[in-house]
């Protein structure tokens, strides 16, 4: 079964809130086994509504909508799509019921006669009553085949509507399963890993393998489509084992969410903390690895060392400094020693280099090391990230390495 | 003119990302007057793709693309769309001259061949070199009469490529100018603004005034349409005016990017300095403001005071601590000290609070001291920013509190 999602909302087109009802909808739809292949937004519009109704029924089995049915006059989707797929409305009276105990009538308070307009549902339908808000939505199968989906767009309301009778109704529609899993890699860039995997990705077709890169990693989605889960699992085995066997300690992790998680979670498990000094990254480690709950059980405190003089307050050397300047191995060993033992943490990160626009007068844009400091020894990692790269970019690149780095040295992987 | 986005991505279908491309092309398209009619999503797949774009080009003047210009096999956009609409490709020198510079080729790099796909663009057109990454866009008007944008998928690359590309090429496609402001303003929440502005947004038809609520603040975006930007100019005149009257000192700038940038403005003007003490912000204060390139010269450096030992290394008495609790706003007061003197800053800012989702056993959620420090006197802000936020939103909303104190202290304002 291949599905449309189809939004309606001017303020969609007009860019006043982004689409994730779409994105919602399109992963519980993926996860019922359900390909969609076409999203449509559309504005509060009937002539447009119903020519999108027309092109979707045409390519798709299963129309989902989202919007455009509530009580004023912009709403129209209900009428519009019934109209279009040849359906009657009819008047459904739990629905004014459940309107009347939303809005207390009959225990002081008020609802005006445009709310009523809710009530008309297509005959036939299953109705999804709203159980946190007013319009309820609904499912039915239209004269031609389509299967449709009716829904509210407040993200809430669609979402609870889902799940408490939309996912029923496409059950019963279908029974394949997709199931995917994320391998996410550090350390080798998109078409490096395109072109080691081509063939396989080719030659693939249930399960799939697909490359996403995002900020300076990639992610090797892999989806299977089964009759179950567990079949569907065992299609994606062999696919994941020769991933990680091509692409090795690359991979830091199946479904995990980041590098900082990662480094997160076999700190814990080993109860050892790190610190950070920070001087080009200013404060982005310590800013990503404080977003994860939880992070102060592994995180002593960071040190943003933007200035030369605040590097030596935090114990780096001034010859250090003088003689190889910031933007150096030398200086990047002491600013994690340093922040290690003043922080008292089992493990020192530091970065140190140029993240633009202005180079430094010495070093070209994007050089930048990243030092790690254990009570054994120090690691420096000496990067050119390129001279046409962002501050941005250059920044979260060079956090990456940091958390690469970290997670390498608890595995006992080499580090630099 | 009407636009259509054709958004090319299997992974927004299956719901792997946000179409936050979307609503970014629809704003900077609604503030050029254009009219988007429709939105569509389809996946990587040059059958579906040939027929999104053969239902847009019989229903819009523009059709604007997103995605799928990358090296891998994948990437078929240019390919497709030009096949559609009859426009021939070419190789385009400079694009790998840019290319082969991005990957430092001829200076240690290495680029694998597919990344040269990437070079061919469609004859006749406007190319978009990437300024953040590695496929170019273009703009072009193919042979039926159909505009055309082609952009890169990663959000960042779409919107650097737009600010710098697209915009001045669908410039060059219309003779009308609409010119915009965004008033920003700090302190006020967006109902209470709309109420004070009701009236006035309703009433204004050319220019207008619309709210726009992010992340804790509120931005006003002033838009005029006419013959030239003069015009459109002299017709906002009035209504910035009326606004900033209204508002006063709750607005920190017209056009500016940011609060950090504000303060940062004001601080270079002095050459003056300052330096942050983070417990719950976690480095997002230093990371807010390194985020600026030239941040060097105000920004002396950070401490992510993220444990209780830490926050004593700063300076903070143990006392302090015990009696009041790292939540307090005796602790600000002393970080925002500690942290001014030590790194020798004009002004020292400190936050502590609780971000959740965990409660520290002593306050609600959110929680939130921020401390401002001077040689003459130290200001606290005691905020409670709601026990329902979201970890992300307590630490956004603080860091916003301590750039705003900063820029209120700079200026004389009342700052708590």
């Amino acid at each position: 079964m291949n599905a449309e999602i189809l939004s309606v909302g001017t303020e969609l087109l007009l860019g006043n809130i982004v689409n994730t009802d779409a994105r919602d909808l399109a992963v519980t739809l993926s996860e019922l086994g359900i390909n969609v292949f076409w999203q449509t937004v559309v504005g509060d519009n009937r002539e447009r509504l119903t020519q999108a109704v027309e092109i979707a029924r045409r390519r798709a089995d299963l129309i989902v909508t989202t919007g455009g049915l509530g009580p004023t006059c912009d709403d129209l989707t209900k009428q519009t799509v019934c109209a279009a797929l040849g359906v009657e409305l009819y008047y459904d009276r739990r629905a004014e019921d459940e309107l009347r105990a939303y809005f207390r009538i009959g225990k002081g308070g008020t609802m005006t006669d445009n709310n009523l307009q809710q009530c008309w549902l297509p005959v036939g339908c299953t109705p999804f009553y709203n159980t946190c808000g007013t319009a309820p939505g609904c499912g039915f199968t239209a004269p031609d085949g389509t299967h449709v989906l009716i829904l509210p767009g407040p993200p809430k309301e669609l979402n609870a509507m889902m799940a408490h009778g939309g996912v029923d109704f496409l059950r019963s529609l279908s029974d394949e399963h997709i199931v995917s899993h994320n391998i996410m890699t550090f350390g080798m860039g998109e078409s490096r890993i395109e072109s080691m995997l081509r063939d396989e990705m080719n030659a693939l077709q249930n399960p799939t393998l697909a490359p996403y890169a995002k900020e300076g990693e990639v992610r090797l989605r892999v989806t299977a489509k089964a009759k179950s889960e567990a079949e569907a699992e065992a299609m994606m085995a062999p696919v994941v084992a020769d991933v990680q066997r091509l692409l090795g300690d690359k991979v830091y992790g199946i479904d995990t969410p980041s590098l900082e998680d990662t480094a997160m979670r076999l700190l814990l498990a080993r109860k050892e903390t790190f610190a950070a000094a920070e001087s080009c990254t200013g404060g982005l480690i310590a800013k990503r690895i404080t977003d994860i709950p939880g992070s102060s059980g592994v995180f002593r405190g960071g040190v943003t060392v933007y200035t030369n003089d605040v590097k030596m307050l935090l114990g780096v050397k001034p010859e250090t400094l003088d003689r190889y300047s910031a933007v150096s191995r030398e200086t990047a060993v002491e600013l994690a020693d340093c922040v290690r033992v003043r922080l008292g943490a089992t493990y020192g990160l530091s970065v140190t280099g140029v993240a633009g626009p202005d180079s430094d007068g010495l070093h070209p844009v994007g050089t930048v090391f990243v030092g790690l400091s254990t009570a054994e020894k120090t690691y420096v990692r000496a990067l050119q990230l390129g001279e046409k790269s962002d501050r941005s970019r250059i920044r979260t690149l060079s956090a990456n390495h940091a958390f690469d780095m970290l997670r390498r040295c608890i595995l006992g992987l080499p580090v630099e």
